[in-house]
């Protein structure tokens, strides 16, 4: 990656943002045409002092996540770019897929990441969305810890009525949107920005064409319904017709460890006499995480970065 | 830790070792005297731009194992002043444990790190076996890529017939030392220092005080009865009367997976009716290992360092 080290100090609102470090994690309808997504690649990979370090696309969600890491006025150019380039190349009212969204751009989770300030990511995204607004006439709702009411913490609730509710969602004083006009972009829908800590997008698929199974193991797991702490998940189907999917975020592995929770989807899986297929991870994974599965793996107490032998190495 | 890249130029016998890192592994016959450890490992810390990483003591096998790192001229220094002090503190006529050994320090591996070449560590051992033997009057054999001879090669060749037997072998001239007197040094045995790659070294407890069910795991799993590829193993006892162990040594994580060598470990100690109460890391864990047991654990295909968060952050 390029030196990070060596960005100028800088300056968004008054915060202090040398040396800090952001997250973004767009999640763009389009998980079909191959051409698209490599063009919206391209278009984040314009910016330099960005870092474009995965792209995750599933044609059955009909979606791609991108993560892309870097200062936060680049990370901003590279995402203005983005949501140019996916206003033009995707309509919605063209767009079938089984995963939620309200917008050509659906979501855009801003990450503060190592020692930078959430207060950094919340200002981003409130910069972000008064651009692109103007700009691209984009109706823009703030979500997560860039909320300006409570009733917008939630991603789902700013989701709820998908792209095709939106015109009557709209019409509703509550739901008017934090920047841009009160009406749909008419092939862009809206988009959710926001700030939130780390979370984990991990999908477990399942031998089993049964979708009604995915969905209890979800019910079964998700915190909303008493199951595990900060997991959110819903069953979905997947491109395959013998095999459905509990689609999952974890919103804080430091409540529920993810190796607990794909161990718990085993077992929920056996009560219903079907296996695990295999799993799929979106983006990036904390390396407490990766730490804790393996140490889980191998049956060890605990495993901490310094009994990495790399972690010693120079870079 | 100290600034690695800074280490200025250097050279080991016109082999350039400017930017090199060599990890040392040293084995020391003291597991029970806690002063005496902490007087081992605050010795190796006198040497400024070594790293101390990690101290494995276990008082049933008697034995302590250092996991240093650093520049080899540094990491050279540490040892010569642990051998010192290791020679004056243990005396192996009044030395007993499970594990094999012939020497107040019995082994000393030293393994290239990073970019670092295997000949920096045959260089090392060399300069190091040479000096020790001079100044402690110690015989020093040369084994694996150090070793100058076929049959040294093997470690367990080196120590087979321990201190004990070291008069009676080493009047046999296959067994003169590679450098110091042809009779053990009286208190201190020998020390066999070498060269090799990076190897795991990895204990696995099994909840039952039978040591023949450990033997027997360990014969199944080991390469040399037809078992697992690139894995030794010896059953031995522990300090609880209700556990037994397997001790490992993986010499190469990319023939055989450490989770694999878990996971059949598991499985043969099933048929005996027992089970794994824990696992015990010495040492360090390459950064691929940790990588793919965690994938193991989260049933992901593959799981590479790009994937986690932290590895994309400046140091």
């Amino acid at each position: 990656m390029p030196p990070l080290q060596q960005t100028r100090p800088d300056n968004i609102a008054g915060v202090k943002t040398s040396h800090s470090v952001v997250e973004a994690v767009p999640n763009v309808s389009e998980g079909c045409r191959s051409e698209v997504i490599d063009e919206l690649a391209a278009t984040i990979q314009t910016v330099s002092d960005v870092n474009l370090l995965d792209i995750h696309t599933d044609p059955t969600h009909n979606r791609s996540v991108f993560t892309l890491m870097g200062p936060p006025n680049a990370v901003k150019d590279a995402l203005i770019a983005l949501i140019g380039c996916s206003l033009e190349r995707i309509d919605l009212r063209n767009h079938t897929g089984v995963h939620p969204r309200i917008g050509a751009v659906d979501v855009i989770p801003l990450v503060p990441v190592g020692t930078t300030a959430m207060a950094i990511c919340v200002t981003l995204a409130t910069e972000l969305g008064h651009e692109v607004a103007s700009r691209f006439g984009l109706p823009i709702y703030l979500y997560g810890e860039a909320a300006r009411v409570p009733e917008r913490r939630r991603l789902e609730q700013v989701r709820r009525g998908e792209f095709e509710g939106l015109p009557g969602k709209m019409r509703e004083p509550a739901w008017n949107p934090d920047f841009g006009p009160s009406l749909p972009h008419p092939s862009g829908g809206a988009t959710a920005i926001g700030a939130r800590r780390v979370l984990i997008a991990f999908n477990i698929n399942l031998n089993t064409g049964d979708l009604d199974i995915a969905r209890r193991i979800a019910h079964v797991i998700r915190a909303s319904s008493g199951g595990l702490p900060a997991v959110k998940a819903i069953g979905v189907p997947t491109a395959r017709a013998d095999v459905v999917q509990v689609s999952i975020n974890l919103v804080d592995p430091k409540q529920t460890a993810l190796h607990h929770v794909v161990e718990t989807v085993a077992h929920e899986a056996r009560r219903f006499g079907v296996s695990i297929q295999g799993s799929e991870l979106i983006g990036l994974l904390p390396a407490d995480s990766v730490l804790d599965a393996a140490a889980h793996a191998l049956r060890l107490d605990r495993l901490t970065g310094v009994r990495v032998l790399e972690s010693h190495l120079p870079r």
